[in-house]
């Protein structure tokens, strides 16, 4: 069984960009630079954010925080969005969501430009990664991809079956596992309305779990030697951590991981690789490597 | 077995949208106004611009045909697709595909002005349509679902299997199918890569075949009760017929038919949906129901 090591994967690939930008820096470049907006004190948000700008720092990339109060209006976050795209000095940025119900997460989206949207979100890269032309790929589903590839795990003929359809892991990973160029598997997508999931996962070559519930894939509904991806980080209650809780994937790991080819743990699996492709798409954006 | 008419239901929707657009004259409101860009003379392309402007006729829409020769620059094309995105009097256009090769499909789409994109193949409507938020969806999955309602064909919860996945149907298709407020089906995508393709549509309980060959899907392929939507328009020598050839769906009908709930015959089924889902678009337009 291969335990596919995504933090040392992440790092690795830190380290590739890191050569990449002091390359750039050596024959008169600029670094490459981020800048993420962050609204309010949520915990997660202040975590991933606090890891965004070490992860920069990790690849030799300059990084801006901006930070503002939960009672920012929308007109003035959409005037700082505005600004960004304005500012030549900065490659790309991120919104850090969720935000304040009372501003349009939609309307920020879509008020980036897409030529500096590293978090590959705004319908135009969304569109873009639907007709398999070059474009922002969004963290979690870019992140699968790459460590199935770096693992040298063929998915191609193979039957890949995905838990979820949000918009942020489920769908995208469909569209590009399906993809000639992509997974080029046969993909089926199982949800909260799937009577079918557990026969569509017995007879899956590939696994990809993001339905964000604890330990929900069990060693019945897995066939041996598939591989096993999970995407779920759900916090579960544990009263031995000085946190009070732990991750818990979607995969119930200990009955699992026996039975895989590979499987990803939590943490240390997808969860890594997110903030990387962050970092690979500020270099890709930088480098004008999609848009002009 | 039910025989899903399309060209009834078309007919139907035609006069539903005729009815709409009178009351909006009435009102002193203006017709809608769809244009189309035809380059060369392919017979098939001249065929369906034809059968669009009758389609406008038919629907007391205002049409307009701008014919270029083969000859034409994709710079002066870009210009012409620059003057309809300026033309307040349009609400919206179609560049008619195949274009000649040297002219770049995706740069005159994305040249398109998102709000007047009816054929829903911009980034912007693909990425929001695949998101769940408004959009222009293109006329041939959209005509699948609208048939699906029109027959009060169950779809949540069942197992629908696309065969194809082109940019055009398979792809999109996919997308509508598993979304909540679309199919929301357990969707398989099969293609021309997937070892699994029979295994699956004898499983499925709705199958879409958009693969492109000719009495692809036979009746050992099918569970019987389930719903069958041919997409399939391939061209087949027939010395019976005046124009020397037939159209020939992607299902082996006569074997097939007699074990379905439903299905799509072809001609019939799903060809006169699309245009007509292209007129309901162009209403949405010229009423902005998804831009304003």
């Amino acid at each position: 069984m291969i335990l596919i090591d995504g933090k040392a994967t992440a790092a690795q690939i830190k380290a590739e960009i890191k050569d990449k930008v002091e390359a750039i820096v050596a024959s008169g470049g600029r670094r490459p630079h981020l800048a993420a907006i962050l609204v309010g004190h949520d915990g997660g948000s202040e975590t991933y954010v606090k890891n965004k700008v070490l992860a920069c720092e990790a690849c030799g990339f300059e990084s801006t925080l901006l930070r503002f109060e939960d009672d920012i209006t929308e007109e003035y976050l959409l005037s700082e969005v505005a600004r960004l795209n304005d500012d030549a000095s900065v490659d790309g940025f991120i919104v850090q969501l969720p935000l304040p119900k009372h501003i349009s997460e939609q309307k920020i989206i879509e008020a980036i430009d897409y030529r500096k949207d590293v978090d590959g979100f705004h319908p135009i890269n969304v569109g873009r990664m639907a007709i398999g032309i070059p474009a922002f790929i969004s963290a979690t589903p870019k992140g699968i991809l790459e460590l199935l590839r770096r693992y040298n795990l063929e998915t191609s003929g193979k039957k890949c079956v995905i838990l979820g359809r949000s918009n942020i892991v489920g769908k995208p990973m469909s569209q590009l596992m399906m993809q000639k160029n992509g997974g080029d598997s046969t993909v089926t997508v199982c949800h909260s309305h799937s009577p079918q999931l557990k026969e569509e996962c017995r007879k899956a070559d590939i696994i990809i779990a993001a339905i964000g519930k604890p330990c929900f894939v069990t060693a019945d509904m897995v066939k041996p030697g598939s591989i096993i991806i999970d995407v779920g980080t759900t916090r579960v209650p544990d009263s031995t951590r000085k946190s009070g809780f732990r991750l818990c994937g979607d995969v119930d790991f200990e009955s699992v991981a026996p039975l895989c080819q590979a499987i990803t743990p939590v943490p240390g699996g997808v969860g890594p690789m997110t903030i990387c492709m962050l970092m690979m798409n500020t270099l890709a954006a930088a480098n004008h490597e999609y848009y002009k």
